[in-house]
């Protein structure tokens, strides 16, 4: 006799929440040895989504945001240069998928890894003689996202530290911590266009350091290091034994006054994962193309931290094979005007923008050389009604429905950051609605010896 | 003075591996707190990435496979509709993406949940009295892949267990043991064409039980669960409050005989989490759509769960936008008759296969419902030559070049798997070359009173 049948004809309908019991009295035909479990609902979310948090999220939804209703509102907030229509990505990238999907031969599974052509194609494109690659070294992922969680993943257990930029991207520590791995801060100068504190960033370095992470071109700097600077993190990496993850994800993102160097190229010692994609050069964040390249001529990671990364890569498989399947087109086909012409746009936007905002009493903003964004310090002193950089953006939203974010979001007070993909005159509008917002706010410092002309 | 200027020019170039050095006796300038770091590179990988273990890649990557260089190689282990060229997707669908290509839409980062529109869409496709589904009850995820790997992150902590099938998919377990939750099987019963043995199922609970695996229609066993048996499967979770995370990504993939019917429209009590995408029902697997429909009307999962899935998506974000931007024409335009002629070809498919199969002495195929799949029975003790499954599939390749996976990929031995997408005269002459082998290898068993007619 099936006792499960016997269970379900006894109730009839099934048990409610408050019916159910396991051990009751006299019912000795509820089957199965219950070693303790409670008979009573109780589902809690895992440590791991508990440790999961998105400081951008967290500010910018507590932030009290009701813009003015008489002024239209103007986000220099998102860092997605599609939003406003001004940037479509080139004809050749969107026939390049076409293209793909009219082959017939992309809607299968690629292996976990990717296509190998597909990982032939982004393996020349990035190679050269003093970083050279092949299909081995490169991993195609869902997104940057991906390519940087893998590579925190193979490369550090729960208890070991990271070294990430202060201020930097969120995304590494909200990583980190929801795998267990610690976060230290290293510090970027503002007064040295952001380069790192290389004295403060080797005192972090103990032995639970797993990796360091730089971020160059910087999110949400739009610095761009030297040749020089870079070659100093490599001495203090290959000085510690420290690996080396590089967030090059705005690579070649560089105006024409300055140069991207790919960390790889200046160090045949140092073992460095690099993860790029297509988000931002190409301008199709949502697309989810990213990549690892593995940069390993010492052979210091070896077989073991590949294969790692081949085994993390079959939990939940590699990006859309669509794209995969496009990417050789992209890569070959793109004129290079379309590149020329983004980055042209952003360095006309960053020049309007920082003259506009350096000429403002009380702002101090921090001319990028790269990427999409420029970082602004906030004098606070002269603002004395504003606690912090959120009550600021806070309120130059509710006043001049202008949305910056406020650079808490990472973890850097006191300045805000700009994005500078939106069309010129959003731009302008919004720089002399900041002027207003400043003029309105500005206080002369106490005991300031200058004379506040005001 | 800059130490690491003087650092850099000390060296010349950077020092190689072997000369790197932390504390050189007189080299006081060397900067940074040391604490105890080891100046040797050692770069291992991840204890996770260790504990990410893919059987399947395991056991076939050590297959002495060397197909019979007479014979044309027929796969028929590839879970993968689209690899034979033959069960292409629907005109409607790649026109859906070149839409949404046009519109350019879709190229910007959307939530790391889904666009709003395409949740939407996913709730009111599946939406039905019994199940009601709201845009909020649903998460759009890299693939059916990345959805169970949420739900599993979401209710699972390490140290818990979760039950699965036997045999069953092994990614459940690949994704369970990375994130050091155990994995406990439960039995299907081929004699009950793979029903649960709902005992040993409940016996195996106890209170660090997180969730029930539930995978209907199966792969590897192409079986559908009647409505009865499912409401069993309820009230063991119900009676044990222990939720379900319901593996639907073959739902509505059922022969005509058979009716897929979704958990959760079987009980208001459970908590449900259903894993679903395009990627078999629309035949295109490595577009990675895949989404997490929220079945919690008694509120037992409650804002936490929900908040828990929401902040894990946040990782790496969700699907490629292109394909979230055509999901509204994917679901609305498909014409009935593609559901229905994929069915015709895989039922028919699997009459042949069956037939051919059954008829054959030593083998014991079990007729599927549903799915891409059909389960065979090896009765070994009339292949002596062969220790197991394994090596029996692996001889078949060797003589005959077909390839079917060794159910131990699956965790049950003794069968094997073979993928029924492929084209009826591909099938049928593997089924005959099976057959050929089979008669090869039979032996009556010791010591049967049965005639031995080969």
């Amino acid at each position: 006799m099936d006792p499960y049948m016997i269970q379900l004809h006894d109730h009839g309908n099934l048990p409610s929440v408050l019916d159910v019991h396991v051990n009751i009295p006299g019912r000795s035909s509820v089957p199965g040895k219950m070693k303790g479990r409670k008979a009573r609902w109780s589902v809690r979310p895992s440590d791991m989504s508990n440790k999961t948090f998105n400081p951008i999220r967290a500010i910018v939804d507590s932030m009290k945001v009701k813009p003015n209703p008489n002024k239209t509102m103007i986000a220099l907030s998102i860092g997605d240069p599609t939003v406003f229509g001004n940037l479509p990505t080139d004809p050749e990238v969107t026939q390049a998928i076409k293209d793909a999907l009219d082959s017939g031969k992309y809607n299968g599974y690629a292996p976990s890894t990717g296509y190998l052509s597909s990982r032939e194609e982004v393996a020349s494109y990035y190679h050269c003689p003093e970083a050279p690659l092949e299909a081995k070294d490169v991993i195609l992922t869902s997104g940057c996202s991906q390519a940087i969680e893998l590579c925190l993943a193979v490369l550090a257990n729960p208890g070991q530290n990271i070294l990430v930029p202060r201020p930097g991207f969120s995304l590494y520590r909200t990583l980190a911590e929801s795998m267990g791995i610690e976060v230290k801060p290293y510090n970027l100068l503002p007064e040295k266009f952001w380069e790192i504190d290389l004295k403060q960033l080797e005192s972090l370095i103990d032995e639970k350091t797993a990796c360091l992470v730089v971020n160059n071109p910087s999110n949400p700097c739009g610095s761009v290091f030297s040749r020089s600077h870079l070659q100093k993190i490599l001495a203090v990496a290959a000085r510690q034994c420290v690996p080396i993850l590089a967030d090059e994800i705005y690579g070649d993102m560089v105006f024409s006054d300055s140069k991207f160097e790919p960390l790889a190229t200046l160090s045949s010692n140092v073992p460095i994962l690099s993860c790029g994609g297509l988000a931002k050069r190409w301008l199709v964040p949502g697309w989810r193309l990213g990549w690892i390249l593995i940069h390993d001529r010492r052979d210091i990671f070896g077989n073991e931290i590949r294969d790692g990364l081949v085994k993390l890569s079959q939990r939940i498989l590699g990006p859309c094979t669509l794209v995969q399947g496009a990417l050789k087109s992209i890569l070959h086909r793109t004129p290079q005007e379309f590149y020329h012409n983004t980055l042209s746009f952003l360095k006309s936007n960053a020049d309007l923008c920082y003259g506009a905002l350096a000429a403002i009493p009380g702002l101090r903003p921090i001319r990028p050389s790269g990427a999409m964004y420029l970082m602004v310090g906030i004098e606070m002193e002269h603002f004395p009604e504003f606690e912090n950089d959120v009550e600021f953006t806070e309120q130059l939203v509710a006043e001049q429905s202008v949305h910056c974010l406020p650079a808490t979001c990472f973890e850097y007070p006191n300045f805000f950051r700009v994005v500078i993909t939106i069309p010129e005159v959003m731009l302008l509008e919004a720089c002399s609605r900041i002027q207003e917002f400043c003029d309105q706010h500005y206080h002369c410092a106490e005991g300031s010896p200058e004379e506040c002309d005001k």
